[in-house]
């Protein structure tokens, strides 16, 4: 049998919290499952420049706190710093903490499900002071079936 | 109708300029519509380790000045810091915010064009203190109908 | 002729060295060519969250060490600055370091090659201070023909 090659594609609305990692794996993989893609790729997307996707562990929630505390130190909320401030002085770290990490990403697909390491958690990272919603945009595409994917 | 997979790749060459920010969002959005593409992905790869494609705020231009400066804090130009030095004093700090940044980014591609935020641009970021040519390989793959999209 | 979908995955497993960058390029280079795709991407994922691919400098082996170094200026060894430390010292730094540079990349595919710049090699970067094995999935994915790449 042929495999077909699928494209699905879809907006997620997450709800996000004052500098917090907003957790997404599980609503990533249902969707991934729902897809009936075989093996192929899963991409995230943030359409936000104040907030990021990244991977990272999953198991110790103080990981989550260090990377916070790391970004405080490195790219501090500090009137004298920058220039732009429009929004607030939490405003400009926020973008460059997304320009430090990523505003997008990648999962492969396998066996029909997003094929993570054991430790490896997806996470919505909001880098403003405010509670607010970030919208993803999630395509995954791929094949059916397996045929053919080993050389 | 059953949808058509197509993939569409070429090669820019875009002129930098001396540590600047280069909107590249145009011709990428430009190149994306006339590849007839109504949902996929299109991919920004730049052919060099000195300078990075990032997505970041198109609409204060001190958002990219802060950014320069943030970067010139954290990796900046001092003959002490580095053993690399081929090419002067501006080669490895370039190479250090290339690999803090991205060498690649994608886009989602919806209904026809890309699907950025609002406050989003796509930039060339030139690390190096000249001015020179850097060549993008943009790659738009996805369906010709939006038939089977949502699941 | 029309051009066919491709699609082909595989895991790698590469042994790994105490912070160190362990070249891939050729191995992920010659799985690209037997994959027999003439236009399309090559994603690199690699299943972990302290160690990192990344995209850098091929030429002198002194670039990566003044990334080594950097990172370790920017994210050191420090018992002070982290809570998590559940396996050492070097724990945290390496899921800061891995999030500042990337868990996955993608290279264009041109020509049933990797269309890299001639400068830029393939690296995993080892953030931990174990010699240790890392896995990597890598999936390429596009045409096996060039028709209808130009638009």
């Amino acid at each position: 049998m042929t495999p077909n090659t699928l494209l699905k594609q879809t907006t997620m609305v997450v709800k996000s919290h004052h500098q917090k990692f907003i957790d997404v794996t599980g609503m990533i993989s249902d969707y991934t499952q729902r897809a009936l893609i075989s093996v192929g790729l899963c991409h995230i997307f943030i359409k936000h420049t104040s907030a990021s996707v990244i991977i990272t562990e999953n198991a110790d929630p103080n990981v989550h706190r260090d990377l916070q505390t790391f970004m405080e130190r490195i790219a501090p909320e500090d009137d004298y710093l920058y220039l732009h401030d429009s929004e607030g002085r939490d405003d400009m770290p926020a973008h460059i903490r997304t320009v430090l990490t990523q505003s997008s990403l990648f999962v492969p697909v396998s066996g029909g499900r997003l094929n993570l390491g054991r430790w490896q958690g997806i996470y919505l990272w909001e880098h403003r002071a405010v509670a607010t919603e970030r919208q993803l945009v999630v395509t995954v595409s791929g094949l059916d079936t397996i045929s053919g994917v080993e050389v």
